[in-house]
Formats: C-alpha cells, sequence, structure tokens
C-alpha cells in the first residue's frame, strides 16, 4: 500500500473493521492525495503553497459559457433532474463535433451517446459494463492514476503495459502481447497521455485496434486533451475506424477544454449495446449528470470557439516555460518534452528516495505541489508529475521554489 | 430480468457479447426507466404525457439560492475542481444543520462529513466500502429501487425483510433475523422510505441499531427526506445514538429540501475510519461534486429556511389531494396514507398482469407515468408507485385521465 498512496506514506492508518477488502485495495488518487495533504499543511502552517498537482486551467469558464449558465438559471427545468442519458439537444451537439473533429460518421445522438457526471464517471460506468472480479484490464505504464483504482475498484486485475520512455513513451506491442491472457477483458488508456503527455500515432492506434480485434477486447479511450496538441501533432480516436467501432468506448469531457473542470460534465460515444448497459451504471451512481452543467456545455459548444484557441496559446506559452525551467535544473530532471495535454512526466536524479516520499518532502520544505509518479504505475517509480495548467507566475515562483530546495538537497 | 425492468418488459434485447455479468444483473431503475420510455413514446406520438414517475419537486429552486449561485458564478474557484471531500464552508454548515436538526454532537467537519454528487453517490460510496463479491445485504422490500441495483452493482446480494402493509409498512423483526446470516454485512435504508412514505418509529430505528449492533453491520440510512413530514410525526435518525455511531453512514441530500434535483449534491457524515474509505470510491467514481452545486448548497444552508416550510405545506396539499383522488378510484386502488416523503406505494386491483406490463399499459393507454411496484422488492409486485411531487393541476389532469382508463379496464 505504501507505495501507491501519498497519504499512507504520511504514516496515516486506515480502518479495516467492516471495511471492504475491495476498498482497502484502492488508494484516493496521489492526484487528489496531494491537494488533501496540502489543505491540512496550509491549515496547520499557514504556507502559501503553489501546485503542478491536479490539473486544473489557471483562467475561467470563458463569458460566453456564463452568459448561457445564467441563462439556464432563469429556466425551471435547470432545477430538475434530466432525462438520466443526458440532455438530448447536448447529444446532438456532441454528435456533430465527432463527425467534424474526429471524423466519425453516422453517430445515433439517443442511442450511441450518454452524458456523465465528468468523464471519470464515464470510465467507470465502461469498466464495470466490461469487467468481472479477476478480469485483467491492459494500462499502460505510466497510466492515468484513476485507471488504476477504478480497474481494482470493479474487480478488475491492472496488467502493466510499460511504455518506452526513451522514445517518448512509445507503445511496446511485444510487451502488450506479453500482457495479454485469457483473463483480459479490456485495453485502457488516455490519449493524449496523461501523465506522460505522450500523443500515440495513427499508426499505434491501427496497430491498437487490429490488436483488440485479435484478442477480442473492448478498447476504453479517454480523449479528454484531443485539443491539446504541440507542434502540429495529429490527435487519431480508435472510434473512427469502423472495424472496431463495436468495440470501442470513447470517453470524453468538457473540463479541460472550456475550463468547466468544477461542473463534472462529460460523455460517452460507444455502441448502443454497451451504453444500454453503462446507463445502468449511471443511474446507479449518479442518477444524471447535473442539469445546470449540461447547459453550460450546450452553451460551449454551440459557442464561438476561438476561447479554445486561446487557451492552447496560454497552455503552449507554459509548456514551453516550464521546459526551460526544468532545462535550467537538468542536474536534477530529466523529461521527455509532451506533445498533447498539459503534463510532464519528470525524471528526478535524487538518489535512494521514492516519489512519494520524495513529493511530501518537496511539500513540506518547498511547499510546491508535484505528484508521486508510482502513483501511475511501476514504470512511475522514480518520476514526478508537473501540471504546467497554472499561471505563469506561478510557474515562476513554484520553480524559484524548487531550485533554491534542490541546490541544498545531497546529490552524490 | 422480465420482472425488474419496464424496458426488458417492452422486449427489447440487450447486448451479451463483451459485456460484464454483473451489469448484465442489474437495470436502470424503472423510476428512469418509465421516463425513458415515456419520452420515446412521446417523440413518436407526440402524447403530452403527466408524470406521477420520478419524484421531482414542481416548483423551481428559491430565488435566494439562484442569487448565491449566480454570485458564485462571478468567482474564479466555480470553474475549478474543489477539494475531493467537497468544500470545508458547506462541510461546516452541514455539521451545524445535523446538530440543531437531528442533535448530532461533536462531528468532526473535516473527518467526518464528505460531500457528494448527489445522495445516489453516497450511498454508493457506503456500499462499496463495506462490501465484497457475494456479502449480503438486508433491504426492507419495498426498498427504494436503487438500493437493490447499486447493492448487486457492488457485488452484493440483496437480502429483502418484508415490510408490513396493513399497519403502515412496519418492520417485522423477526424475518429481519431470519434474513441476517455469517454473510450479512449492511443494513440500508431509507427513512422516510421511498417508495412507501411510511417514517419509522424512534422505537423502530433504535431496534434497528442494537440489532446492527448484535450482529455486527453497518447501517445506511438515506435520510434524503426527513424534513418532509405529515401530521407531526417525528424523524429520528440512528446516527444521533452514541453506541452506533462509529457503524452508522447516513446519507443525505439537498436534492428535495430545496429543489435541487438537477444540481447533484448530497453529503455522507460517518466515522472518519469510514470516511477516509468513502473518499477513495468518490474519488473513482466523480472526483469531486459539483463546485456550484456545492456552492447553491452553501447559499441554501445559509439562506432563510422559510421556503422549506412553504415546500413541506405544498407538499402537504398534494399529499391531501392525490389521497382524495385515489379514494375516488377505491374500486381500483387501496393504498396507505403516506407520513412522510412524496410518494404512495398503491395496491391496485387489476387481476392478473404484473405491474411492469401495468405500467406501461398505463403509460401508452391513459399517458400517465407511475413506477411498477415490481421495482422495489418482491413485496411491491400488486403496487404502483405514485409521486405527488408534481403540481396539483398536473395531479388533477392525471386522475381524470387515470379514472377514464380505469373504468374502461375490465374488472371481473
Amino acid at each position: 500500500m505504501k507505495h501507491r498512496s501519498a497519504i499512507a506514506a504520511t504514516g496515516h492508518k486506515f480502518r479495516t473493521k467492516n471495511i471492504s477488502k475491495r476498498v482497502q485495495k484502492i488508494v484516493i488518487s496521489p492526484i487528489k492525495e496531494m491537494s488533501i495533504l496540502a489543505d491540512l499543511f496550509q491549515e496547520k502552517t499557514g504556507a502559501d503553497i503553489i501546485s503542478f498537482g491536479q490539473g486544473i486551467p489557471y483562467f475561467d469558464t470563458p463569458s460566453l459559457i456564463k452568459k448561457g449558465i445564467k441563462k439556464a438559471l432563469e429556466q425551471l427545468d435547470t432545477a430538475k433532474y434530466t432525462l438520466e442519458p443526458g440532455i438530448t439537444e447536448l447529444r446532438e451537439l456532441i454528435t456533430k463535433d465527432l463527425g467534424k473533429r474526429k471524423r466519425i460518421e453516422n453517430i445515433e445522438a439517443k442511442k450511441e451517446i450518454m452524458i456523465n457526471t465528468g468523464c471519470q464517471e464515464t470510465v467507470a460506468c465502461a469498466l464495470a459494463s466490461t469487467i468481472d472480479e479477476g478480469n485483467e484490464v491492459l494500462l499502460f505504464s505510466p497510466s492515468f492514476a484513476s485507471h488504476i483504482e477504478q480497474t481494482i475498484q470493479f474487480g478488475g486485475v491492472p496488467k502493466f503495459v510499460p511504455l518506452i520512455e526513451e522514445s517518448g513513451w512509445r507503445i511496446n506491442f511485444q510487451k502488450l502481447k506479453s500482457q495479454t491472457s485469457k483473463k483480459t477483458k479490456v485495453i485502457l488508456f488516455s490519449n493524449p497521455s496523461n501523465p506522460t503527455g505522450s500523443v500515440f500515432t495513427e499508426k499505434e492506434v491501427r496497430q491498437l485496434a487490429d490488436f483488440a480485434k485479435k484478442y477480442d477486447l473492448i478498447i476504453i479511450t479517454d480523449e479528454t486533451y484531443d485539443f491539446l496538441l504541440y507542434d502540429d501533432v495529429k490527435h487519431f480516436s480508435p472510434a473512427s475506424l469502423p472495424d472496431v467501432r463495436d468495440r470501442v468506448i470513447l470517453c470524453s469531457s468538457f473540463s479541460k477544454r472550456y475550463a468547466l473542470t468544477g461542473y463534472r460534465v462529460g460523455f460517452a460515444f460507444a455502441d448502443q449495446g454497451i451504453i444500454d448497459h453503462m446507463l445502468k451504471v449511471h443511474d446507479a451512481l449518479t442518477i444524471c449528470a447535473p442539469a445546470i452543467s449540461q447547459k453550460a456545455a450546450i452553451s460551449a459548444l454551440k459557442s464561438d470557439q476561438s476561447s479554445v484557441e486561446e487557451f492552447v496559446r496560454k497552455l503552449s506559452f507554459n509548456r514551453e516555460l516550464m521546459c526551460q525551467k526544468l532545462d535550467e535544473l537538468k542536474d536534477f530532471f530529466e523529461y521527455q518534452k509532451p506533445m498533447g495535454a498539459y503534463y510532464i512526466l519528470v525524471k528526478y536524479k535524487f538518489p535512494k528516495i521514492n516519489s512519494f516520499d520524495l513529493a511530501l518532502k518537496i511539500l513540506y520544505e518547498a511547499r510546491v505541489i508535484t505528484i508521486p509518479g508510482g502513483a501511475f504505475g511501476p514504470t512511475g517509480n522514480g518520476h514526478l508529475r508537473f501540471s504546467f495548467a497554472c499561471s505563469p507566475q506561478e510557474i515562476e515562483e513554484g520553480f524559484k521554489r524548487l531550485f533554491k530546495w534542490a541546490t541544498t538537497f545531497p546529490i552524490p
């Protein structure tokens, strides 16, 4: 346990009496554990803390979307549960958006799209609908921390497929094959990747699709960061391949694209036969996505998209800034430059310290939140995840602190 | 399956390939199935439909709360994830409210309260934290439909304890004992009860608490309707008993009390050792409750509470109205008068028709949504649930249709 939880690493003891074995095996994703620990530290000491932790855009929801929310407040139906699969207009807008941006054709909005309470819940519904106790789930290592916890929560066994760091976190298809067995039901990944910032090529995605077909697997693809790409790299979705469309569950969110992380609204696109079942889980988990958030998403998709372009420009700037800062600290850190999303999974050169202890040390000593790489699977050990979604000023200040702190840390 | 699903009763075929066995066993709660089927029927035929189905207050969110939401929109942090366990101010306000309304003392807001994405998610987190595959969960019959599905979703086995209808849906403690085994881990119920509208007495609750202690069970109590009581009946929470406080998970919501069903915000109060684990599940399901909804809840708890009194007055009126209408149809229906919540579980006298087929017939022929009693466990068979949270005009119109329809239905 110690190596998967920052809270456990602080020495916190967990109750075991009357607690399910299943939940004893999971942890709060260390992405949020670090925020919780920082909040407690702040309360205790009054320290001001810079966060390179949880990936939250520093800018506000665009004013056009807020205008839509205010208008929604005047409508009686905003107070009320929506239809469980989501507001029909939103499902139709998503259908159009997927057609336009991913060239996915002939989607039946009312049968193949469902709205969730954030993409986290979308993935939860997808896993619950496709795995039983003891089934195996292929996860890349590093993998999004919550994908690991969700897999275990629903009774699955994570089978890690190490990515090749040196070539920019690429897929090792031989390892993929060797980790696959008769118990394997699902391959689950985020692309662009959280936490590595890598973007799988069309060739890689096509190979994954062929692989899934050959071994009769469901592909769960989390495409939350599909709009956030750098240096002209292209995103390619397996859901656009007719050949595997009935085995792909595309999960996505409005959180990052429209600065709506607080609103909890995401969606799934999948074969009707799969959506039928995901809706049952959705009902058992949250009934429906928040009405006001669905209306925010409607407003977002109907608005002029220049705010998205502006976000990408701002985050591109931050990417360059953080890479430059990391270069200045090359005695302590090395990294693969991210091609999408807003994370860098940094390899550290501090010896003999695991990533959980290091992240806690940096929080308490430098007052900077970073995420222990061990949270993202075995290949994440020896790394810290940095988010550059914070403001440029925070990047400047955070690295000032890190520089001061690192130069006092004994390097052999 | 047919007897637990209205959608299956229409002849819909579910995909089985690549679908988990666990999710194949559950259904969308027929409460929402009926809304989905009504939406499809309306789309196809243009029929206007009256809903006595899903329990949604007909009035809007009070204007003071909406004012709070508008103010929240101007704050940058509304765009962002909150701390995963919820906004501290909200947890403190809930602590005060529980002290005041339920006389629960010495709650540590930051350790014993967590905010969820609606009470549905609270119960999901509670069950996931306390049951493993094959564990048994005591549920009253009738029981809230989703409690059954959530139990099965998390690998549990529902053990139904029939309530005594004739005496107003009271607990049969002998049956409770006979349904308990070494595999029993949890007793889960709503009080005031959805779907029966009964309110357990203090004596019954104390007996349940003693029972839970004796058999080392966790009590999950859903107290969403605790504010909505009729004829001076009192609500009593097992969480107020120091003796069992470490084995009670109190789940509740702001949805009904403040007409916020669309906002998806609820909470849990439990021993820190349990909350520690529930937070892990919460993280894996929805990360955090919507920020804007948490702020709506803050605004609700800080506002003058006269809107709640007004809601209770309005719903009391509806209760009398619906009972009167049912009395006029006593050849077809009989019922126990509800003492809390806004549901009546009506026993029907139409012969040889199960509740799913009957609810579909009433939807398609009378254009009125009711909920098949079979959704609430075996004792619900032969019943329909009526919600009186709709407007008085809708009650009038719905019963006009029911009267016309029922008198054409062949009664022997």
